[in-house]
């Protein structure tokens, strides 16, 4: 009888625990596995011996409670291993602690940095001949790994996202003296989750369509022309604006945009984050009443506004990847292949991790509209079916229950 | 056959639309009524003449919708009337407005500025001999109307600042390093909703218990010191402070606070709200990573997080005043009378709209700590029936569905 070890690693998810739960209902399912361990506070927990079992605690109610609780329910960390050969000690005592627990299968939850920590762990068990299987578990509300046709944990912040420029759109419809809200929406290299405001849109709420991504450079100009056009037209009140946008020269919006050359016109960072930038460049230049809200890290933890879509795929993201590495496969991480958009359908398949690690997929130039400055239908083909369904979830007192270690 | 004339005005709120639903149905329901016109933009609108039929548009499928559609469905206005003695041009125009539509029943769902509306127009109705009733309709996400033991609008803000603790609560615990967050919450001279952010924790989840009400003076030293205790327990990671906090000179601290006398450590208010000058003076004096989250309109507006018992008393607070009004009252506002908590039980009675009219109701000593800086299990046991109970919301494409004009 062997043993599992899971780890959750990097920035947590409204879903993150719910591929925790995948792993664990798989290994309790399997007749090859004895206990499951965690480990608490990813691969440092690891280095300091912090495991804790699992497999004694978790019933059907906790793997449900378990599938709604965002944040890392084994905690985090943001640590790097150096290549094996520069810190051979590191690799060593790892290796060490798990043959000691007795462990089989280990599966890293996590993002692209967590992909490199799965694929250095790997190679030094080829290298030494350990039949240890390291499997990744894809997480990340960016949505930008690789190979993958989306990643678990995007879902849930889009649908949030998507739903809160629904209600504030509707909320600057009170009264009739003209508004626009920007809205400061992560995604530091990629525009995926900034492209999912877009979703809040409807026949009868057309909430934004002046979405900033980090994929093209921010012209202030055209900027503030477009802002010009949609004031006048008297719809889209909200500018959705990625964190990680840059101008021409690559530097970032957040500290700074100039609208004319240096000479004239800067607008100086001290504010906040880019959403004050922006909103200062608009009442430098545009009389209009402006207000910035920063979603700031609700973005990845509103797990009342979570995606079903996105709860079951991240669930099956563990579970996969328990039944591949169950079959011997290593130095994977489980990845979502799109069959058809309507009706939805996505096929799983086990892809080499070294192929991920690393490495970004930002939005590709079909998903963005010509201007630069919003999206186009292929993105919502391709984003729609990642926020439907409602989890049904369980409250008590009003406030959703969660499983606390 | 008589008409109803509905308007909605002040600050929208989750379920200010579940009201207006409540007297559409109440005046669909009854035979004496005939078309129920609804004003565009409050008072203002009714002054424009600008008014909607909603008789002929409104189903079980659309009233709904209305149910879950936040922001004012009938738009908003600030109008204020001046007295009839200074101003009676204007009353004599309400007035044959209402004449020339037939209105027998007025309704105006609104706060404490709205009640003064009601409270004017029916006293110079009784000066002019005018059998049109008059009837306010209580909302507000402040929670500060007198007379009544809550107020339609606060449970779903509530239950939203609650959930938001709950889940940012939850997502600090990822990483060990320690932080904090600065949750600043609405409420200009009233700290109910700051309050509810206390009903976010639970015996495993322990968000906040420095909450800070505009009905104490805000003391920057015990502050801090509590700050500390906290970090160094490791518990409570967030806290909740109201916009409208001052110090003990009155002055709001959204202006900058002063720490040991003017001379030494001012943090200067220029960086944003309150939540910005308290994170300038904990980053100023504590060594702590901190984060300020403004929840903004999100508050009012969040209906995919709204509490069922919030909507169903909004529904009845709405039907209530219709039927208040059909028997014949006038002047008045249903308003709830708490007959237990636990059960919950309420009783709606027609309390006069002049002892409403521009007061404010703020947290009674009972429910504020001895310290001043968080709350007593009196406030948990008043506040926490109001956010209990998950709508049965229609969702399409991911997206909560509104009803829009």
């Amino acid at each position: 009888m062997k043993n599992i070890l899971i780890g959750q690693s990097g920035g947590p998810t409204a879903v993150i625990n719910s591929s925790l739960a995948g792993v664990i209902d798989a290994g309790l399912r399997s007749e090859k596995i004895d206990k499951i361990y965690g480990m608490v506070g990813g691969i440092e927990g690891l280095l300091n011996k912090d495991l804790t079992e699992l497999s004694d605690k978790m019933g059907e109610n906790e793997l449900r409670l378990l599938k709604q609780t965002p944040s890392s329910f084994l905690m985090s960390c943001r640590k790097k291993l150096k290549d094996y050969k520069d810190d051979e000690e590191t690799y060593v005592k790892i290796f060490d602690i798990l043959k000691e627990y007795n462990i089989s299968h280990f599966f890293y939850i996590g993002g692209n940095d967590s992909m490199d920590t799965v694929d250095k762990l790997s190679r030094y068990a080829s290298e030494t001949g350990s039949a240890i299987t390291f499997s990744g578990v894809p997480k990340t509300i960016d949505n930008d790994l690789p190979l993958t046709d989306h990643t678990p944990g995007y879902g849930s912040a889009a649908k949030f996202v998507a739903n809160t420029v629904r209600a504030l759109a509707q909320d600057t419809t009170v009264y009739k003296m003209p508004s626009v809200i920007i809205l400061e929406i992560m995604g530091r290299n990629a525009g995926w989750l900034t492209a999912a405001a877009s979703l809040g849109n409807s026949e009868n709420v057309l909430g934004t369509d002046i979405i900033c991504l980090p994929e093209r450079p921010f012209d202030a100009e055209k900027f503030l022309s477009k802002v010009e056009r949609n004031i006048a037209s008297g719809k889209f009140p909200i500018i959705s604006i990625s964190e990680g946008i840059k101008d021409k020269n690559g530097k970032y919006i957040s500290e700074g945009v100039s609208l004319k050359g240096e000479a004239d016109g800067f607008a100086h960072a001290n504010l906040g984050g880019v959403g004050r930038v922006i909103e200062k460049l608009i009442s430098d230049n545009l009389k209009i009443k402006t207000r910035t809200i920063e979603l700031s890290t609700l973005q990845r933890c509103f797990s009342p506004m979570a995606s079903m879509c996105d709860v079951e795929e991240a669930f099956l993201a563990g579970s996969s990847a328990a039944r591949f590495s169950f079959d011997g496969q290593s130095a994977f991480m489980p990845c979502f292949n799109r069959v058809s958009d309507n009706p939805y359908k996505i096929e799983i398949s086990a892809n080499p991790v070294s192929q991920i690690a690393n490495l970004e997929r930002t939005v590709p130039d079909n998903m963005i509209s010509a201007d630069g400055m919003g999206i186009t239908s292929e993105f919502i083909s391709y984003a729609r079916p990642l926020i439907l369904g409602e989890p049904n979830l369980v409250y008590k007192d009003g406030v959703l229950e969660f499983l606390v270690r």
